[in-house]
């Protein structure tokens, strides 16, 4: 899809919201709004007492995780938990993997399993693609490799809507190892969806000018940031920081030039980061722990945003797929949430 | 009861059925025909939206896995929570394994929390029989070093009932390394029990003569299966495709001699292989990927069937034995599985 | 609170009970028999076929296990989903404490998701405070460093307590490597808030004079424990087993000089040991083995004891602090345990 049409574009007539999230470019504008009004009306479950609802109950998502991720599996589990789901979780540590097992052979061990929802994360650009191909479950990129990871890009866009109470012409400065993120990528592209401006600043390594193709500005001055409504922080990751890395000069070299430092911030401004920061690194901690760091509303947003896409993939797959049950007659007191047929999504 | 009666002869009258399921010698034919009969009622729940059944809720299922599988955990652990079991899995690497403590002791420990079934996996062969001595739960034996796996037996006779409508007559031959697979000594032994025929085939080192006493024929051509209605691929284990090991003289030769092929698959044929596959070794990819493979088929099966047995240990256990609630009075929409006190199981 | 007051002294009124349970000595006597009574209750409901219950359903249980400990985390992990809570378990291993993330920073990640119970088991001694500072949710410390481990401290007292029935007068010699257990730590300080005696004995090495400053009398000679109700054995740790480590000279004179064996337990005697036991070691196998070794009853207590304290901690926290829920309308026939609103729990 990303190959025939620009990512945001409205979908012609006749072709229906597609079954996967494997890349942000799946999504137009209104897939992206539809998801986005969807999390926020389950934010509002979040602040019960008890914070279940029965919507996928009996249903089964299956969490792939070919790389170590606590943060972005336990957000998915919780999310399917938190709408009843039954969860399973495969790591690559101690599974068949290791047996050798190829990865078109693992998902159709799982497909037998009628899972309705496979989430991967997986070091290699389209795992995601491979497993969609092998199963009739809707299949949710998690990550994969330096390609995408587009429900972190939801969240963020989720964020900065909740902050800015708009996405159109709010400026996202994206600061630090632009080339090797598929954070940065997938936030790119959902920012350029929405209409947000997006500048890239970092050093000539990390930031070259061929970035520029993707409609972005392009700085290698810190400076850059101040014109912004947001910094976005990447996290260095650690195998760049070695020395000897081509990358950056020197770690110190790389905070003095592009540290986020409490001087750098200006009133109004709010930071962001996908965590775990390197405190002292990309990010100092007097920013980090500063009212304008909205990191851990991020976590937040990532556990009502990911059920949004649970819940969206379930209910707007094209016609012929099992579609959620959205009421349960017989439900006890605990499931208050009447969720109506027809989205976008209504809290009562 | 292995020493004192063959496998698969009724049971004298007075005796009840075991509370385990530690061997397939345990088993009657009547047993097993009432457990693939309880999994077929299952699998027609599998079709529906919700899967969920609330006939084990309150009840928990403990799963000590002493070796790496995902494959087989994440079967019971599908299969206890379609049942709406709680599970618990205790895996050896970080449990107090690591600190020297010995099966008994763990058992005793698990024993302390009342499970109702514990399913154990174990390089030693007997230690599901330590775990059924030192608790009162249930035992399920899903593996004990190169001795007995009678799930994965109980689901391949499953599977081929299911293709042939039959069990009694059908003949299978097992192509591979017979002699150090419990898969494959656990089949036998089930086949025997159902009356079909068994051929073995493989090298003089996989397949010795002896194995004949176990009422199969052994060839050491791969054109002996040209006969079967099913041929069984056991999976090359990765010791024994090592240069130097003795059983195999080269992987590339195994290949020649005993790959199967798409031309040594004849037309009414069915292959089966317990997973994970080595493509390319001992299955031809053409032949994996083919509808003859009914190696997802299995992994369906193994589900239901180990749905089944959790529910029969459950439900038929000796007098005195804990016994499974069957029916939810309260029970919300969802719960329309009208599950009978009496076995065979009927699907309302 | 250690600081200002003595463990087990009442609290100064006003004063409400603490949030957490992160040392014994924010314990009253008060708080204490109250818990035990909780767990007593509950034990109660684990006799019943279905061992669930509606308490905590809807509620998230978070471990963070920096610690492998299995025994310990399982039995947190099902005291939480015997009372219907949803339970997410984050490892050091694979999560993002390898990509070198600060505890408080994996705690206001956690905390993001807004949990109603963290349980903190980490080998730094005051990891349980950090997380407390960082969220708003009940911590409770499952172990940290040598310095606490309260529920291990609650369980053992609620075993003492169902052994003999009282808790004051009754005396328990603790034989082993007090010096270095949190186990030991915790206990000694519970013992002295429900009035028991303590004797401790051990090498001078393991159990030195300066801690009869915790109000307990030391000995150096095993012949100390014949007037002990209760011989609580604490586990060799296998570093202090090594040759060449200062505290024993051979691991088979700590056996002879410390071992209990069976002539060294008298009638009546109870023996304990927190697990796992080191057989042949700290303690023989037919102790370990004998009618007088509790060592099952105490996993069982654990079990219940940390229900009592999710129940405790939930429900009493001070004004303001988010309530459990204590009945579910539209509870189903399982749901028969009628849990009042106000402590002690009477089960019905």
């Amino acid at each position: 899809m990303s190959e025939q049409r620009a990512g945001g574009s409205p979908r012609p007539p006749g072709e229906t919201a597609p079954r996967h999230l494997l890349a942000v470019s799946d999504l137009t504008r209104d897939d992206v709004e539809r998801i986005l009004d969807t999390a926020r009306a389950l934010s509002r479950t979040l602040d019960r007492e008890v914070k279940k609802l029965p919507t996928l109950r009996g249903r089964l998502v299956v969490n792939m995780f070919y790389e170590s991720s606590t943060r972005t599996l336990s957000s998915f589990d919780l999310a399917a938990k938190r709408l009843s789901a039954d969860t399973m979780s495969l790591r690559s540590s101690g599974s068949s993997v290791d047996k050798g097992e190829s990865l078109r052979d693992t998902a159709l061990t799982l497909a037998a399993y009628d899972p309705d929802v496979i989430v991967v994360r997986h070091p290699h650009i389209g795992a995601p693609q491979v497993v969609a191909a092998a199963t009739d479950a809707h299949v949710v990129n998690a990550g994969d490799g330096k390609h995408q990871h587009p429900t972190q890009a939801l969240l963020d866009l989720y964020t900065i809507r909740e902050a800015f109470d708009r996405l159109d012409g709010v400026h996202v400065a994206i600061v630090g190892d632009v080339l090797h993120s598929r954070v940065a990528r997938s936030l790119i592209e959902a920012l350029a969806i929405v209409g947000a401006r997006v500048t890239l600043v970092g050093p000539p390594t990390l930031v070259p000018w061929e970035i520029e193709e993707m409609g972005c500005s392009v700085s290698h001055e810190i400076g850059a940031i101040a014109d912004a409504d947001v910094v976005y922080v990447l996290r260095m990751q650690r195998e760049r920081m070695l020395p000897g890395s081509a990358f950056v000069p020197s770690l110190r070299e790389y905070t003095t030039l592009y540290g986020i430092t409490p001087d750098r911030v200006r009133a109004g401004q709010v930071v962001m980061h996908p965590g775990p920061m390197n405190r002292g690194v990309e990010i100092d901690p007097r920013v980090a722990d500063s009212p304008a760091a909205l990191v851990t509303t991020q976590v937040r947003a990532g556990l009502v945003v990911r059920m949004a896409v649970l819940y969206d993939l379930l209910t707007r797959g094209p016609a012929g797929t099992s579609r959620v049950r959205l009421a349960d007659p017989g439900g006890t007191a605990w499931n208050d949430l009447a969720i109506p047929a027809a989205p976008p999504l209504e809290v009562a």
